[in-house]
């Protein structure tokens, strides 16, 4: 490197004399801070969203979870201890016992519940203290103390958890694209985090993901022309986009003109409250909608799905997962993941939480607006003392039913 | 796994329809964040407890632990420095150099003192800066710098700092079961933290371990019905258990009928400020307390443990460190940390600092409400500007005397 | 270990009776919690030193680090991305995309300029929005949107940018002493840091190291008797030493009688903002400085150093590099950092920001004084609305010029 190259010499000439003629425009300096949608994005107890989110029921892990091994899980902020009393009765309970706070996850199963392993107090699923062996008689006193606990179900080989007010309790819903099965099919449950394109665990806010649903174009860019194509080739195609809001969803629908002169309609949903009905990008057999997926916040900075779907073979669903340059996510190298970005990278580098005063909405994330929309109606439903839309209290009610799907068009 | 099991579908039926029947109680939804007692529990300079243990003296290490190579040491949340000059004296030392801040941790040990690497100023045990080669004549104005320090003694193996009020600086107290030995016992020290059941640093608040103290019925719990018999049959037996509070202690008094007919009658103390007078689970000979221990609050979130006990075998005091499932602690898996809990896993599973609102003490936490109560005392002691209880001024005063011990009745 | 050593029993005898004789003095009790000048130190956007320092150029990285791979550079406590348009133009922007956030380090660097991976949009190296793919017509709207970027050149083999107004945004300067190179010189740029004796990133606030600038005496205790001599005996020689302050920087004026009778004459200078001119303490030839250096704060806990020098052959700069006892910093234990520490190691101790409040300076310390109070001119400079010294609006002004040497006089 030598002091004076002939292009460094040229751009100091040219550089303008004395009064410079232009002042730079738009640059970095003097920009505000980058704030975010508190409203939005954070989950914990009491904040608005928190509150929405605790209306509805969520997965919180695979039946198999529950054992007779203590289990810690996170879910909306709220560290929680899952297990399966040797009963069969699955429970999730709060971590610190009642008494004086050592975790259950050191506990021991019994048949009637978990019990503490600092002085032995046994809790059952609904938080019941059973017995309190340090104490004369058993504990003449323990019909007093209860260990905070939420209700569990189980079903579609997810155990399924409601954090919110007891007197608001719904239904769990059923669906029909799970419940109708067509010949040869069975149901398979995942929990590998299909469609978050990486880790198990997704260090960003739930939002981030759950706004991606709506969002079909990235599909051509991120999918397609940056890491090669994903999917398959129909799905390389710019799409002519329009949007709906339904009762509980925003839907999207695609509409991609074929080489062949055919056109591949697709819809597909986000529904209320962090529902992923997304038809196989992969088009292996057209029709209604294939699997659910579920968007579970950890908490306001990390996120996890789980999914349901109908399968011709068990491991169907766990081998949909992702491939870039062969590899599987974990498999790659810094180097393979800033090639080929996935949407974990474009998601997770919007920041742990996006930074929504900076962003610039354009005609082609109409379906964000509307979705935002959607979600604003439901934190005023909540604030108001109503019921968010989405949950039912019928346990008659049929199944829910959505039109996603992928269609070929003549 | 399919759709729909027998099980799911039983349960889906035995939902009560359209208004429930039953509201959950219970649950954890809405419940107040917790909250832990920092006037009991905080340690660091100026708050309530802090300036309560500055009041006494506290092992910051072994006698070996000073040498010329300077050490670096936590206490009360203080970050310091230990050495000893080369004249044998030890020293205990403010960190950052009077000067420009640079850590002593880099500095030389020379005869009179340690030595700044940065520009040299030296500085005595005392923190008088005896040179400063820099400046002229070897520093003029030297006499006005002081280097902060705090006063070191060393006892039983160990090194003592006061760190409060010099004009409240107590004797450093000795005890009669570490000055009287019987035939063929030597004395030893241990630093590390037996007792605590796990590392040598343990992350979790000081009172969390100095409460367990005053808890003897853990001992059939935890360290039997749980992880199996640690120390002996005899201390499997639910003991009858009353409490006192002495004048700088409260004992636990309990009391095991055995097999044999006899009673084993046991007595612990849990002494200000942070003493363990504990004797032998292990029963290995019945009399008086063997061995005295001081949890030592590294700071609001973790503490150790200093030993020091009559023995009959150099090396004996470490061979006491409890193995689980036959395992020292940090050779165990997590999964077996989780099948064997010990003392560290049901203490720093409380939290790094236990929430005590979420508390619910019963007839045999007594001891628990007596401890704290004794604390509180002290605290009204110092804040109304008096000596809290178990200092003492008088150099001629004879050792501390305990109750303590395990012994035999019939 | 016995109970009764005789040294203790004389240290205990030796205890003053009942009432202490003397109170102890200087304790660490009670010291006020230390703090730091934050106007000094601190330097994120919009604060008094940020802003300051946003007056000048900085060197942000070496030519090459500008490739069409999209690399991250933290400076000022602001993230950026660093890149090179497939036409040779260095680009620096803002990392978030302004459309939804997704980082640029993701993006496809093309012929004009970089491309999000999420959705496409192109921007160039001035951040002006060239194409929004998945909007009707390539984005009839993009002229609105800018994606926030720096100015960069391209000098000396580094690349520098201005972060500040635009409207103040004064020539890049050039330096005699890199653009006249004596026979057989050439000129080399480096970024490892020389000059800091430890690691590329050094955790501690730029700060501390711009003040060892002006402290000449640590080179006789820090780099001689603590850890051998580092450079040459004549540097062990302790100085007689003057500053004064010129026109942009603090200038270290040093005399060192040698043996052979001649005086070594060694100036040195601390130039606004950031600048070492710091001629060799090898002493490999006399006269006019051959390096400059340019420390650059990454964010208020840490910086780097990028240096460009007059060289006789390719790779001289870097074998400069400081070993301790043989090795290169990162070759050595924990141990030999303590037994032979360099400048970082006596910076990083004084603080992730040094503890301002608790230093006691000396007449040793006299540049350190002047160096500041030329800072707290700029700042007030700043914050009257005036340019601060040493930046310069005329591009045919002439090159910066020294005096820094070191000279052998008889």
């Amino acid at each position: 490197m030598t002091a004076n190259t002939a292009a460094e010499t040229a751009s100091q000439t040219a550089t303008p004399r004395v009064i410079p003629i232009a002042v730079d425009t738009g640059t970095a300096y003097g920009r505000p801070a980058p704030t975010h949608r508190a409203d939005l994005t954070e989950v914990g107890p009491g904040s608005p969203m928190g509150e929405l989110l605790r209306r509805y029921w969520h997965p919180i892990g695979m039946v198999a979870d529950a054992t007779d091994t203590p289990r810690k899980v996170r879910v909306l902020g709220e560290d929680l201890i899952l297990f399966r009393d040797q009963s069969g009765r699955p429970g999730l309970v709060y971590p610190h016992c009642a008494h004086r706070g050592t975790s259950l996850y050191y506990g021991k199963v019994e048949a009637t519940g978990i019990r503490c392993c600092y002085h032995g107090w046994l809790f059952d699923v609904q938080g019941h203290c059973l017995d309190q062996p340090c104490e004369p008689g058993g504990g003449k006193a323990r019909d007093k103390v209860r260990q905070p606990w939420y209700p569990v179900q189980e079903l579609y080989g997810l155990i399924w958890a409601y954090m919110g007010p007891p007197e608001r309790k719904p239904v769990l819903p059923r669906y029909e694209c799970l419940d109708v099965l067509d010949e040869g099919e069975l149901l398979e449950a995942d929990d590998s985090s299909i469609g978050g394109g990486g880790p198990q665990i997704i260090p960003c806010n739930w939002l981030q993901h759950y706004e991606n649903l709506v969002d079909p174009f990235h599909v051509v860019i991120l999918h397609t022309q940056f890491s090669g194509t994903q999917f398959v080739d129909q799905m390389a195609v710019m799409p002519q986009v329009t949007w709906d809001t339904q009762e509980h969803s925003v839907r999207t629908i695609s509409d991609r003109k074929l080489p062949d002169g055919k056109t591949l309609h697709r819809i597909s949903e986000a529904g209320l409250p962090t529902l992923r009905v997304i038809p196989s990008p992969r088009l292996g057999r057209f029709g209604r909608v294939e699997s659910l997926g579920w968007v579970l916040p950890i908490d306001d900075h990390s996120f996890r799905i789980y999914v349901v779907g109908r399968v011709r073979e068990a491991g169907e669903l766990r081998r949909m997962r992702t491939r870039m340059n062969g590899k599987l996510w974990e498999e790659m190298t810094e180097a393979e993941h800033q090639k080929y970005p996935n949407d974990v990278e474009a998601m997770v580098s919007q920041g742990v939480i996006a930074r929504h005063s900076d962003e610039h909405l354009a005609t082609s994330d109409r379906g964000i607006v509307m979705l935002r929309r959607l979600l604003l109606q439901q934190l005023d439903l909540v604030r108001e003392g109503k019921d968010p839309q989405g949950v039912s209290f019928d346990p008659d009610a049929p199944p829910v039913h959505f039109t996603a799907g992928n269609f070929l068009v003549d």
